[in-house]
């Protein structure tokens, strides 16, 4: 008799010479990352911001959705998007990146969705302050954790579940946690949460849930499989671990030059070079950014841009794209967003292997050698941005049309 | 000394038992597909149609792109977007796909961009038709090729170019040709060609030149390297092939039920069960589409909608988010766009794979044996989504949240 468990297989660990399978690769297919040239946007445009989707993008009617708040509250409540909307108004410009990213550069690789090192992307996050309405709904005294429930259903390693997550009392009734209908100034997308997401910023990915239905407080830690099973830093399968949380500080470089199609590496013409990338961290400010341009051997300190959100809208941004530029500013001082750094290369001919490595102010860095756990979850290893500085100045010029 | 060759190697199939490469895998976290959920929507929303970049997303300025057409022209001109924007304005809902859809499926596996089976997306493409423009440039009898340059730039097979396609002057004129600088009601993203990208119903994608700055009449065949080289049907690398053109018959089947995590398996509980999904062809109407759920062993008919683009258009398409539901239709019958067909399934508990094939007009239709050539092109294969039917109408049910 075939039951749901035939459907899922246990969390392995990929062979040391094992190719990625087609399972994997059908993850990356629906979860994409950021193209590393989109972070020259500030903003990042809309569809080029990382998805990661468990189950199924849910087919949901934003008229007629409603959000619970119940459990240990004294004022259990059900609100349609009308009275979220009718309640205070925040815009947030916050930086999300995957817990897994870089998963696939891990030696051995956990099997899972195969991130390289993009799955990153910044937004401005439009939407209500989630405490005052913990509040109203009357938290217990005796609240731990608050779930948050997704209406994206499925099944993972042999668990039917809606994607559910718990998040400590003391987070959720963080300032900053918004319950977000709005992206870069437009309606959230269906693959972004429609109608309506959590934003936590400075955690990782897996806490911001999307198509949020439901919010149920708790006078216990949540034990639900996204909590007590999946997100955890584990050294062993038998290691019940600890709980992945904020995000650990990282930097990128945007690849300079023009890439070949396939193998991806760049092609710098010799002369100056201005690298440049993006830095963040969701423990702590980012302090300093340094770069590599010889593969992690030696390290030269990046220029770091102000942490504010008045940097240019690039082309792209939505804002521009829809001709709204009257360009509202986030409502913050751009703290939960990346911050933009360059470096000024005096590129000469030869190879070499870019990447950059961000410090945060809670003394976090970032490491040259794999932080490795069982997940593959908040590894933030240095970047490999493979370049060639040609020896002439023109190689090879693309085709001039002579008609 | 190095050059750009030294970024480049050559095109080659991977080895019987070769998992898909770390290369690879970095082009399908760029160029994502389909969810395949979202064959629900008529127009596919934004940040949901497939994606093919062959190199960076170039940086461009809308106020400030030009177009020039010269060549084999009376009157070689330069307009800019407000021009474009000022002549006869078309929506058309148009079907794109990748001409490599398929590829990593098919064995041996041409290593290149690793498409499964979901390179494909519906969108309304609004801009003004060429056909009137190229006129007013005034053809010369002799006219042959017309060739789009687009503003992206890199390397490929050792060939340094910016994007370039040449199209047969009376594809060219067709009326539904169209220069586009709007997607679904907004200006074009920076992924998909803002601001000005080719629609070309019917083709493959490598035909929608995005970012386009340039079109060059010539009095010959283009012998660049994306017609001369890339996109062609080959049995062997000596071969010189014939051009991948219009789009082959395909039909996609909507997963049914939810899915596992990591496998993407379905999970349908017993009784009636609608499958849904879509159909296109660029060579000719859908005349028919069959539907398997033994893997292609037995076909039955499912029932085809009309081609018509009155479908709904389900939540997120990007004119309903935008709250424009003013929803202007497109000027034309639908033609160029998926139709979508049902089938009514009696799920009984089991394993089966489903799929589905399209037939046309011109007489074409789906393989089950894979259609094999060394780039992987034009490969309609038949899809299989593998599905469990649960033996009990309940099992394991998500958590119930008892505070």
């Amino acid at each position: 008799m075939s039951t749901v468990d035939d459907v899922s297989r246990p969390s392995r660990l990929a062979d040391p010479d094992e190719g990625i399978s087609i399972e994997e690769l059908g993850l990356a297919a629906r979860n994409h990352a950021l193209p590393l040239e989109a972070l020259r946007y500030d903003v990042t445009p809309v569809g080029l911001h990382y998805l990661l989707i468990h189950y199924d993008i849910p087919e949901l009617d934003a008229e007629r959705h409603l959000l619970t708040v119940d459990g240990r509250v004294d004022r259990p409540l059900t609100v349609d998007l009308a009275a979220l909307r009718a309640r205070p108004r925040v815009t947030r410009r916050v930086t999300l990146e995957c817990a897994g990213n870089g998963r696939a550069l891990l030696t051995p690789r956990p099997v899972s969705q195969p991130w390289l090192s993009e799955a990153v992307g910044t937004a401005e996050w439009t939407g209500t302050p989630l405490a005052p309405l913990l509040r109203e709904a009357g938290l217990s005294t005796d609240a731990v954790d608050v779930v948050f429930s997704g209406a994206d259903h499925g099944v993972e390693r042999g668990v039917e579940q809606d994607y559910q997550r718990g998040l400590p009392v003391a987070e959720a009734l963080r300032e900053e946690v918004l319950l977000a209908y709005e992206m870069n100034g437009a309606p959230l997308l269906p693959q972004h949460g429609a109608p309506l997401r959590l934003v936590v910023p400075g955690w990782y990915g897996m806490a911001h849930v999307k198509w949020l239905t439901r919010i149920t407080v708790l006078d216990r830690e949540f034990d639900g499989y996204q909590n007590a099973v999946a997100y955890r830093l584990r050294t062993s399968v038998d290691d019940p671990g600890v709980p992945v949380t904020r995000i650990e500080p990282r930097a990128l470089v945007q690849p300079p030059g023009f890439p070949d199609f396939m193998s991806r590496t760049r092609v710098v013409r010799p002369g100056p070079c201005t690298v440049r990338g993006r830095a963040w961290s969701g423990h702590a400010p980012v302090t300093s950014v340094e770069v590599t341009t010889d593969g992690g051997l030696t390290w030269a300190a990046a220029t770091l841009a102000p942490a504010t959100p008045e940097g240019r809208h690039g082309p792209g941004g939505q804002n521009e794209q829809d001709g709204r530029d009257g360009q509202k500013r986030p409502d913050d001082d751009g703290r939960w967003a990346w911050r933009s750094w360059r470096y000024e290369w005096p590129a000469t001919p030869g190879r070499y292997t870019l990447g950059a490595r961000a410090s945060d102010a809670s003394g976090r860095t970032q490491p040259v050698e794999q932080p490795w756990n069982r997940g593959g979850f908040a590894n933030n290893l240095v970047q490999r941005v493979e370049v060639v500085v040609t020896g002439e100045r023109q190689v090879s010029e693309p085709r001039r049309l002579s008609p």
